[in-house]
């Protein structure tokens, strides 16, 4: 360990060792489990695992917002039972609906925009939207624990990635200033597209299809076609992110798998096999048997947001 | 220009002026044409750009081989024409069916395999296969001043990436030797995959379904889907490439669009409008109204193929 703590806001415990003893043998010229820069991939779940998704992943409400705009010019869309969720902010109605429900509704408000017209009104959105119960803008509950490992991981020649359920492109309109993970590193769930010449402009436009739903099973198929190297690092805080951790935990030599579990009531939330969109249940119950390390938001870390001022500069990588 | 010129295989001329005017100017610091290193992306394709594609690419050839060791134990392939074309080797007919016919043979011929079998079936495929014409392996043709320009491109910040519509896992298998791109930052066609469990182990299995057939308008597509940033430097070869051209050249500041012309019969092959699994020809016509710049292989390159030892050591990036 060098003489300045990598990871300040996680306090000393099992959790933080392995991660630090993971780095460093990996890195080790010469060791038994050194792995060349190249290979040292690390996929990290976003929602609960790099920010807060309580009482709902924040795309939920930036899906709301828009269809409300567009509820008022078009009354119609109250008609259908999932639209008439969103549009009246019934949360309830909006979880019973799941992250599938969610996906259909952002692929579907938000078809014909320009991939640009997409980011400009993402980041919009981010600059001033808040969490009503927490106060602060969505942008700002970002776990600072984290953000301290991605620097670590990066420090020692790691590449970082995101792997979420959310929508790709949403993700990406943060996460470089947010994470330091630029967008060719932020996989997600997508629309299809298509590229069209629009008054002598090539554009990519959104269309009202859904291209991949990133959860579960098609996370690590996700990230065979997007890294095409299995992960020696993967992270993540839900059941949804049981096939990337057995998945990283199966290829061979030193591997890291990692759930955080949202046990702090206090500080943020307290949550894992109730909160139906996005249950922890396996994953907590068989972590010891599938080899994966648990951390709690309690106990192994001192601080949990990043205070960071939002600003518009990106983070270097 | 440095005392080491950065692209000693390419002649002094239009092209190689217009590239290291186009890199000093977006990497000059305050000046007018600037672009932060995170957008400094340059996309290329693969086959005829970065590798010779004549007589055919050389994945039709892998598939010939695959598919006669199929032939040999199940007869009834032969009963589809399909299948006879490439069992028998029959480049006319091979022809005929196009890229697309090649990648319905190949996601087929490779289904149930997984990643990592299909990753050591090409590595060991690639690792003694030959171009019949030219008696050098297929990865042994590949092009040394576009290898100088990779290079050169790296060493001022940028991230290149290879968008190709050759299959993305059977490029992972020499890019990062032969080019050093590794393979997340390889886009191409791709089959559909499922994860799945293997005897405790979870492994990523090829299905005999097309995910995505990555040419023309589907290049745009696929660069906003896994880099999600306009390249500033595009380079391709065909009117495959156009709209990964287009695309390129419609984004704000500058940015340099560039097409391989293949006018070379003595060191490597003349074609192009003729060509038909990859014509070029609206590319071609057109290149000064969308203001693509032509790079001819036989006046602007003083020599053609990479001679440096084929090993197993990729290139760092």
């Amino acid at each position: 360990m060098t003489a300045q703590d990598p990871l300040p806001s996680w306090n000393d415990g099992a959790a933080k060792s392995a991660i630090l003893d993971f780095v460093a043998r990996v890195t080790k010229e010469g060791g038994p489990d050194y792995v060349r820069p190249a290979e040292r991939i690390a996929t990290f779940d976003n929602d609960g695992t790099l920010w807060c998704e309580q009482p709902l992943q924040p795309q939920f409400f930036f899906a709301h917002d828009r269809l409300k705009e567009l509820a008022s010019a078009d009354p119609a869309l109250r008609e259908e039972a999932l639209m008439r969720a969103y549009i009246d902010r019934d949360i309830e109605a909006m979880k019973g609906f799941g992250k599938k429900g969610l996906l259909e509704v952002v692929t579907r408000v938000h078809a014909g925009m320009s991939a640009e017209e997409f980011h400009n009104c993402a980041r919009n959105w981010l600059a001033t939207s808040r969490n009503a119960k927490l106060g602060r803008l969505y942008t700002e509950l970002t776990y600072l624990p984290q953000v301290e490992l991605l620097d670590h991981l990066r420090a020692n020649g790691f590449k970082t990635f995101i792997v979420s359920g959310g929508g790709v492109d949403f993700i990406r309109a943060f996460a470089e200033e947010r994470y330091g993970i630029p967008p060719e590193q932020v996989i997600g769930s997508s629309a299809r597209t298509r590229f069209e010449m629009r008054a002598g402009d090539g554009v990519i436009v959104k269309l009202p299809e859904l291209n991949s739903f990133d959860d579960r099973e098609v996370k690590p198929a996700n990230i065979d076609l997007h890294i095409g190297r299995r992960p020696i690092l993967a992270f993540g805080n839900s059941d949804g992110d049981l096939a990337m951790l057995r998945y990283c935990k199966s290829g061979p030599g030193a591997r890291l798998g990692l759930i955080l579990h949202h046990d702090d009531a206090g500080r943020e939330f307290a949550y894992d096999r109730g909160f139906r969109l996005s249950p922890l249940v396996e994953a907590l119950d068989r972590a010891s048997e599938y080899g994966i390390t648990l951390v709690s938001m309690r106990s192994d870390w001192n601080c949990v947001f990043d205070d960071r001022p939002v600003t518009t500069e990106p983070r270097p990588e």
